[in-house]
């Protein structure tokens, strides 16, 4: 069996997520998995680094699958880019070795939040940002995302209650910078925050819970200090809100 | 009576262009003038720096309005913002001058088209630009350019045929620059062409038909120095295709 390796673009705003479901066919696992069965006429499996959430959009996620076909990667990639849904796309697609796995080779990733401060609204990037209207204290954010990185139990940073799995994860950077957003180009207004986080791995919900807390701080609701106490407490109600799924963009993925 | 200029952001997309038609509400001249009857209780006509056809977008179009409010401009403002669809936006209105006339008084107006020149789909650009597969000559587009610029009888680039108005427009600058998409940005490909048109005025399909006719010369199915000729005859059929809507973006309006 030949393996696949493909990176992909998702606009996220009408799936519920990366992992296919059995009572909806309206993910993005799903559209890749059925177009792959249409194409060689067996089921294939595409594995995904990892699972993003409802709403959320990529620009570089992840895939692999093994098919027994004698298209080549080039041949597989137009043909998916054909018949996927103009909100999907495969940006690349190569020959890997067979051990290659998306997930298990995963060394690190990087997303970014993006946050609108601003009270005009946006019309271009609307589907990709979270509008925030209160002033933002850049300094404070940034003091406060220092205790967030390195390695550390996260366990307050994640919505997943069950898991008996390791809450401990290593965050190698967090990079908050004002940026100009598309719409106001023109105006050169730096009306938007971007959040750009970068980490060995991410638990569920771990990223907006890490930033709904960044931004109280930014809003004076909590001292940057606070953030080492949360962390140490292991308990999600000490930690700030969830926010929004479209603010946030997965992009990349590092082997 | 009180005179209010506004700067507009719309996607142009869903609209069936600006100027308000009998048999359609779906304008955007037709958005706004419903909301400000209901903001006002009275039948008020907003006057557009210029039409923008179906299809077409706006990071910076500009209309007035007359009304007997009491409002504060911020307030109209934000009144707007809460009630017109997420795809329209005021960014700016402030009161004028009862003599301002927004499209009399406009001294010149700049468009941006885009062209993807890639065979990648692109998920986050797809409804503002224009996809071309087909290598392209940009210094040969560049050349191409030089002359349209200036003062020249624009006749055979509008789809206006009954028109007995003066079709002599002054073309100030066209820029043709390599750009990166925002999709691509993470894989830093140069994968977008943009065409920077600013002149006094623009006859009814012109920007686009003269990209049209500039990437005929990228794709080296035209010379250059045609261009002159084309000028010349003042008959549309010898200039290049009319590209579609999707790709045009009415940057801003001077004045």
């Amino acid at each position: 069996m030949r393996n696949f390796k493909m990176t992909l673009q998702y606009e996220g705003s009408r799936y519920q997520g990366w992992q296919k479901q059995e009572n909806t066919d309206n993910t993005i696992q799903g559209k890749l998995e059925t177009l792959l069965l249409r194409m060689t006429g067996e089921g294939i499996e595409v594995q995904g680094s990892g699972r993003t959430d409802a709403g959320v959009h990529a620009l570089g996620q992840v895939a692999n699958f093994h098919a027994d076909t004698e298209m080549s990667a080039q041949e597989i990639m137009k043909y998916m880019n054909d018949y996927l849904p103009e909100d999907i796309a495969v940006i690349s697609l190569k020959e890997v070795s067979e051990r290659f796995h998306s997930r298990l080779n995963a060394r690190g990733k990087t997303y970014c939040y993006r946050v609108l401060n601003t009270q005009i609204p946006h019309v271009f990037d609307r589907r990709y940002v979270h509008v925030v209207n209160r002033e933002l204290d850049i300094d404070a954010m940034k003091r406060a995302a220092e205790y967030l990185v390195g390695t550390h139990d996260f366990k307050a940073f994640t919505s997943n209650k069950r898991g008996r799995k390791s809450t401990v994860r290593t965050i190698e950077s967090i990079r908050i910078e004002k940026a100009q957003s598309l719409s106001m180009g023109l105006m050169g207004a730096q009306d938007e925050v971007r959040f750009w986080y970068s980490g060995n791995g991410f638990l569920y919900h771990m990223v907006r819970i890490m930033t709904g807390t960044l931004l109280e701080v930014g809003m004076h609701k909590r001292r940057p200090e606070e953030i080492a106490e949360v962390l140490a407490s292991r308990c999600r109600e000490n930690a700030g809100e969830l926010v929004p799924a479209k603010g946030l963009t997965l992009m990349e993925v590092r082997y």
